[in-house]
């Protein structure tokens, strides 16, 4: 009566591939640039390098429709990828280089598998590769994926020498509408280079313009490290495999080489709590002692927080730097935060606000160096300036020609869609944003004070200026005398600048 | 230099449970009651049986902490899960029975098996399970889940003999918080039981209360039947599987054989406009020409519109039913739209307003008659009814005591996440969705019309019944006559009384 199958990883993103951000060809057609691009930006900037990355999208058959097969173009001068991983890493959903404790732009490990995925079922075209690992020789290979089997098809693959590059570049053919989603990548772009100011990006549209953002700064921020697991977010699975695959003789050594933040101290201290003999094999844990170390260590309240180095904050000079080459305000003001954690995933918030042209308030939100376009309501940011922050304490109205920009970066933001649209309420989360909004909203109030002031006193000296030489004429002609310079009595009127 | 790693669909959504709603204690709670019970519905009605539930939640260890261990346990009188596909049914992320065109509640198929998940990595305790398929024999299982190779282990199997039942109990014990969910979890049920009149569901909570919904019809809308796809929403993969498993000895019979509202004539229109020979055997279609057959479908005007016979609708009657039985209301109507369809998924939207015992607007969103609770802002309903219809037009300000209801049914209800929170706002269900609204708050303001009237007529009898019989009175004095009676009189005031 009841029918059952087992579906592949792949079949089921390919069924609901709108929660990972493919649900029509104009959101598609965006999502597949992002998803690439960001894979170039990872490969370059996670491992050092100053990225120089070109976008070419090109109407592949002209047609009447808004709907039509594009090409994307990608490439980058990234790490390259090993070219015996490469079908895996391209072609395999739930394959990849992301699953690890370190941030980086990528998340689910599916963006680019999800792009080659969705170009093949709308026009049959396989995925084109070159990549090129910097040992002379370029891969190019032609795939496809088995959807059913969640595997790739490798169609051709030659190796040619190759030693003035290295890098990854990429050719997908899909059905995409770019009437409809055009605002979006332009804007994207532009959010994405104001955050990436290291960064050479190159996008040519299908319409033939050319947007090129030039690197502004040679600094890369620097590139994350993998860490441990905190013990504050461990839990039962965890610890089991830790126990199964660890060649430490004592419980005690397990927790001091297998965790962060756990010292010998540390580690003696829990395992009391938990009474478990610190010198007992880990292979002869019982499920029971498990749980009540977990619970140790889930109680245990001296922990370090998680260790920052698995994280690269953009910084407050590159965020600066960024807005103001991209935007060039009259002001502009950015933080970062201590690292904070939640669930034992360490976290950085950092916010900035930079005075606008137009009148409104501009959110621009990033998450690991992402800028975030979609479903700005359901954001933590969104309710904090909504319902939490009352913005006329800052002498913000609605109209205020400001930009508020906000940018989480964590092992783990916590996304709630696969398509990575927008971060959750974490109450940890939550704090910390608030406070650097807070912050950077009052450096604007000071900034809008001081500009008041300024204003007010440019208005006296103007009405100084006007008034004060006729008024020494007029007393000259009265008293018969010669006018009397005021030049100095104007100059006196003090004008602050704004530093 | 980077490392790659494969990871199974267990291991992902274990990695990223708050995708599937398991985001902390208080949310997992929630979400692992709604998915227990929403998989005992679906056995039940999905059959044509009106349902039986039992949800008893029951703290297992006494602890100071808000963050305990509870026990869920959930008992229906559905159809129960034969044996030999139980231990995967449950145990296995991407395996299931609903991965068909057929409206159900459940649509990832993971609802249960991220249940047993969280449940598994918070208190190392197995799943336990009964289940009855009606052949007088219960199987019993306890389970656990090898997340790194997603696969169900069994730890005991028994089976015995049992007449007097057919369905299936489940046990879970996992580390939960409801203190900070028994709102949302109360209102859920509430919720749940306004939706189906036709189910008994008693739901015994951790604190010993007692929340019992009696069913108040004898009536389970018809079950939906499985389809085939409609031809406006295929794509190549779709249609390559369909070529390949068919055994039609022509494109023409493959085409009426295998999608609904193509017939004879209809094929033959499609195969000329994509230029391709009805007579040819499928297993030689080239690439080429299956693309052209896509496009043909795509692009064709005169199709029918998806078959609906695999939606079931609550209709007028059980909506209206629902809510009188749980709210008892002045005044409630409830419609159904006809049925509609986007990217070749049908869907009907339904709508419903009530009055209120208390000030304000309260949105009561359902989703294949899934309560929906969480993020509202997200949702296309909170879009229509805050950005595009004016309520002042319908003379309902933000204290008006009202209760809109919308309910969207859908082979594919267009979900934004796995957490199945809220509903996209494609345009065609926008589309419905407005309508829907727009008629259903016409429908109110009349009411509201009417009530104003009948209170203005009250008013007036009210001063008739005051005075009439004092005049009468001081004019039969005056005229020294007898008093007549006035209450004909009083009488022919009429009151309109609202139907």
């Amino acid at each position: 009566m009841i029918s059952f199958k087992e579906i592949s990883p792949s079949e089921f993103f390919y069924q609901h591939r709108e929660l990972a951000g493919f649900s029509n060809p104009a959101r598609a057609l965006y999502s597949a640039i992002r998803e690439l691009v960001e894979n170039s930006l990872d490969a370059c900037d996670g491992y050092g390098i100053l990225p120089d990355v070109l976008i070419r999208v090109t109407e592949t058959k002209p047609s009447p429709s808004d709907v039509k097969e594009f090409e994307i173009y990608v490439k980058d001068n990234g790490i390259g990828i090993p070219s015996e991983k490469l079908p895996k890493a391209l072609g395999k959903v739930f394959y990849g280089s992301k699953f690890t404790l370190k941030q980086s732009r990528g998340t689910f490990g599916m963006g680019g598998t999800m792009s080659i995925l969705y170009a093949q079922i709308t026009t049959n075209k396989p995925l084109r590769v070159w990549s090129n690992t910097g040992n002379g020789e370029t891969h190019y290979f032609e795939l496809m994926i088995d959807i059913e089997n969640n595997k790739p098809i490798v169609l051709k693959h030659k190796k040619f020498s190759q030693q003035n590059w290295r890098g990854t570049a990429i050719k997908i053919n899909l059905l995409g509408d770019y009437v409809r989603s055009s605002q979006k990548i332009q804007e994207y772009f532009r959010r994405l280079a104001l955050f990436t100011p290291y960064a050479n990006m190159v996008f040519e549209d299908p319409n033939g313009e050319v947007f090129a953002f030039k690197r502004s700064v040679d600094k890369v921020p620097p590139p994350p490290h993998e860490v441990q697991p905190h013990p504050k977010g461990v839990d039962l699975e965890l610890l089991r495999r830790i126990v199964q695959r660890s060649s430490s003789k004592t419980v005690l050594s397990l927790l001091i080489n297998s965790f962060q933040r756990v010292g010998r101290k540390t580690a003696l201290e829990i395992l009391k709590i938990a009474n478990v003999d610190p010198n007992k094999r880990p292979s002869e844990l019982k499920m029971e002692e498990m749980m009540r170390i977990i619970n140790a260590m889930k109680t245990y309240e001296k922990f370090l927080p998680p260790d920052p180095s698995c994280l690269s904050p953009l910084g407050k000079e590159l965020i600066e730097e960024g807005i103001k080459k991209e935007l060039n305000p009259q002001f502009v003001y950015a933080l970062s935060r201590k690292p904070s954690s939640y669930e034992g995933y360490p976290f950085i918030v950092e916010a900035a606000v930079a005075s606008n042209k137009t009148p409104g308030i501009k959110v621009l939100r990033y998450a690991n160096r992402i800028p975030l376009l979609y479903d700005e309501k359901s954001d933590v940011v969104f309710k904090l300036l909504n319902e939490e922050i009352d913005l006329k304490r800052y002498k913000i109205n609605e109209d205020e020609p400001i930009i508020i920009l906000t940018h989480i970066c964590s092992t783990k933001v916590p996304y709630k869609t696969v398509g990575k649209e927008f971060v959750a309420d974490i109450p940890e989360v939550e704090k910390e944003m608030k406070l650097a909004l807070q912050k950077v909203l009052r450096e604007y109030s000071l900034f809008i004070s001081k500009k008041v002031k300024i204003e007010t006193q440019k208005k006296k000296k103007n009405v100084y200026e006007f008034y004060l030489p006729m008024i020494a004429k007029f007393a000259a002609l009265l008293g018969e005398t010669k006018i009397p310079s005021v030049s100095g009595l104007i100059d006196s009127v003090k004008v602050v600048d704004i530093e």
